[in-house]
Formats: C-alpha cells, structure tokens, sequence
C-alpha cells in the first residue's frame, strides 16, 4: 500500500481545470452573441450565469487554499492564477453585457476575429491546466498565447483606426470602443494567467 | 512586569489605520463636491490637501517597513496594501480634481449613488484596519467589500449607458466619462486593498 | 586568486542595464516622432525594432531566471523588474504606432513636454540600473522619478483638459487622447519600475 502524502493537492488541479473550462464555455457564447440574428439578451443572460459558474470556482480555489497546509504550488501563485482567471471571465462577461446596454447595432466585422482570438486562448488554457500536474508541454502553451496576444492587439489596434476614420458618428464610437476595449483586456488577462504558469514553471524547474 | 516582544509592531497597525482614515476623509469630500452650490474650487483643494496626508502616511509605512526587522505580516503585504490604499485616495484626487479642471457644469444625478458607495467603502476599510490585530470579522469585511464593488459596477454601467444615450454633447460625455470611470477605480481600487487583507488572513489563519 | 562565488549574478546586471539603454533609443525616437516634419513611417519602424530589441532583453532575463540556482535578489523581483522595464517600451511604442495609424495631423505642443519626461526617466532608470549592484543612491533615483511622474500626471491632465475645449473635433480628441493616455502609461510603469527597485533596495537593507 502506498500512502498517498499530499490527498488535498488534486483539488486544486480539478479546481483550475473547472475555471479554464467555464472560461472556454464564455469565450463560445461571446462568439454566438455577436453572430447575426443571435438573440442577445438571451445570450448576455447565459454570459451572467457563466461569470456566476467562474466566482464559484474563484471562491472554492480560495477556500481551499484557507485550509490546506500544504499546496502544490505557492500559495501566492494559486492566488494568483485564480484571481486572472477570474477576470477573464469578468472581462467577457463585462464586453457581452455592454452589447446589450448600450443596444449596439452592428458590429465592425473584425469583432469576430477579436472573439476567435479570445475562443482559441480559451481553448489552449484550458488544455494546459491539466499540464500544471506533469509541469510538460507548458512552454509551448505560454508561447502561443503571447503569439494570440500580440495578434489580438494588431487587431484591436485596427480596430480602433477604423472606429475613429469617421464610418461611425462619436457616440457610436464611445460604445464600440468600449465592447473592443474589454474585449483586449480579456486577451491581456489571458497573458497574465499564461505568465503566472511560466512563474509557476521556473520555480519548479 | 511583561516584555513587549514586538515593539515595534503596533506602529504598522496605527499608521494603516491612519491611511484608512484619511480616505474616509477623502470619501466624504466627494459626496461634497458634487452636491449642489458647492464651493468646488475650496473642495478641490481640501482634496489635494488630503491626497498629500496620504502621501505622508504612505511613505511613513514604507520608512518603517525599511528599518523594521520583525514586522506584523509579510513584507510584500505590507508593501501592497500601503500601495493600494494610496491608489484608492489617488483616483478620489484625480476624480476631484477633473470635475474642477474641465469645468463640469452638471454630473448625471447617479454619480452621488458612486460616491456613496465609495464612503461606504471607506468607513468599512476603516473600521477593518483595526481588526487586522486580531484577526477577527474579516472575513464579513471581505464579502462587503465585494459587494459594494459589484454595486458600484452596475452603477457605473448604467452611467455609461446614459451618457451614450444621445442625451449629452460627444466632448461632454468624454468629460463626464474620466471623471465616472476614476470613481470606478477607486471602488475597484477598494477590492484591492479587501483582497490585500483576505491574503494575509489567509496566511495567518 | 579568489573565488568568484557568484558567477553568473553579473549577467543580471548587464541585461537589465541593457534593457534600460534599450528604452532610452526609445525614449529618443519619441521625441523625433513628434518633431516637425518628422519621417512618422520612418521613425514608427524603427521603434518596432526597439520594441523587438526590448523583448529579447526580457525573455534573456527570464530565461537566464530559469536556469539560475542562485540570484542577486528575490526570484519575484527579477521577474517584476523585467516585465515592468518591458511596460514601459510597450507602451511608448504603441503610442508611437497610434500616431501613425491614426494619420494624425498635429499633435498639440504640450505632447513634447510628456515625451521630454519619458525621455529624463529614461535616462535616469538607465543609471540607476549599474547601481543595483552597489545598491547606492538609489533613493535619489526612486524620488526623482516620481517627481518626474506628479509632473507627468499634471501635464497629462492639462493635455486632456485642452483636448476637451472645444478647440478639437470629437474624433480627433478620441485619438488624441489614446496617444497622450499611452503616454501616461508609461510614465506611471517608469514608476511601478522604481517601485520595484524600491522594493530590492528596502529587501537589502
């Protein structure tokens, strides 16, 4: 028989990998928010009821670590990577809500392509927190999402050129640089979720 | 006749409490400046008087944290939440301070439901300082504290969504926008410091 | 003979002095971006390739963290350090390809005045940074750079104000303003890296 020396550790990678997933669940229905014909309120209804899903996982990471005495990893560092996770989630759930609010027509086209970025960021932390266990293969993870950040920047950076080259009346421009704004926050927060995993790498390296 | 181990100690507790203080001050300058027939100018420059206090008490913590060998809790700890309680006083300053420097005629009637969330926010930050001693209530801190920042979200979304109705002139709106979104800061800036606290509960729990 | 007990710490030392030259070239392209009759193409190409000298700086320093057993301070440090320094080099190249691809025409006079701020920080982090080895007059360092900053943050605030006059189109004051904001950010990131320098200085005393 084998004693099983640290039985609390495997909560926390179920923990993070609930996070990453619900964040993946977001990241699909901000896709289908802005798809035509979608019925938004609907659509930002779900958005709320996943941030709520992301708090508790945030909430449960927390209480976890307020009563275990030993960790996988420092303490600090889960503290970390669940409050970037956590504004993730916040931030798409912030640019979905803001669609609805300020009933904002139609969407320049390249809003998708700032969604897809944020889907496929999504879609690759939440197959890397399984890694944290193995502590494999996250170098190639934190590569590619700093490579999505930067394509999610020249994106929003094209966005925001086209925004102000006068298509759109001022107040128009308000709102939508405010749902793309959001939407680049999210792609940052994704960095920072990928930067604490690189810290989390080098100190166990 | 008892020896005190840890002279230097209370020091810490007093001098945040003092900061925390100082923000209450700083909050109840707010609720006055955007009440009518205020003197704004005068108001103004109490606030700057008051951001300048907490300057001092900022950097008295940061003198102490320099020449103290045995300190309350983590150096970092310390570190950030003498940081983020001075954020906090900063962006009330800043809001303050553009109301006067744009020359704002009038602020959307919502913006007093900010500010009070923010006093709100200030008197509890204050009354927990204390109770960093014992440790005790903090966790009823911590939930309020989230709470209020959660109402102060939804505040400032709906401001925003005024503001783009049509109701106000583009540069008025932008005008009107710095000054709602530093007020947002500061609520934001608020959490901060409750989760500053929640660490160091955590670790000393 | 004596034994070099700490082989590798110089090279620390060398890539963040490195990185601070790095910003510097920066700071000075900035400069003659926003000079009269300036080549804006030109000059935002060349930031491009500053920002990419940056990056490599960055990820030497992180990889040179990684593969260290033993470090001139805290591990934590190092990394705050190195992706504060990159901050800072970011955000002055984006303001620097905003000016471009917003096809601005005229950029009001008090814009050189925030450079000529960016630029004198610049200069000061790059002493500073050979000085981390002796730990001396960094003090000095640290309170000129945030003077430096209260200076930035008023000339940023009077900026903003005149953009909001009335003297400018809506449109243009919203690009206007992502320029003069980027700016700003990074004058307050010169701030968080002496903030962190703070930070290994109190560590060593």
């Amino acid at each position: 028989m084998r004693l099983r020396l640290t039985p609390r550790e495997d909560g926390f990678y179920d923990l993070f990998a609930d996070s990453a997933n619900n964040i993946v669940t977001g990241a699909r229905l901000l896709v289908e928010l802005i798809s035509d014909g979608a019925d938004r309120e609907a659509i930002a209804e779900k958005m709320r009821a996943c941030e709520h899903a992301g708090d508790e996982c945030t909430h449960a990471i927390l209480h976890r670590l307020n009563e275990s005495f030993i960790t996988p990893f420092d303490r600090e560092d889960i503290y970390n990577l669940a409050s970037q996770l956590d504004d993730v989630m916040d931030y798409m759930e912030e640019a979905a809500d803001l669609v609805v609010l300020y009933k904002i027509d139609k969407l320049p086209s390249d809003v998708l392509r700032q969604v897809e970025v944020l889907e496929r960021a999504a879609e690759l932390t939440a197959e890397a927190m399984p890694r944290l266990k193995s502590m494999r293969e996250l170098n190639e993870y934190w590569i590619e999402i700093n490579r999505l950040e930067n394509e999610g920047d020249r994106i929003h950076r094209r966005l925001l050129a086209r925004l102000f080259s006068g298509e759109y009346e001022p107040l128009e421009v308000m709102k939508l640089q405010q749902v793309v704004d959001r939407l680049e926050d999210a792609a940052d927060a994704f960095e920072h979720v990928a930067n604490t995993i690189e810290t989390i790498a080098v100190k166990e390296s």
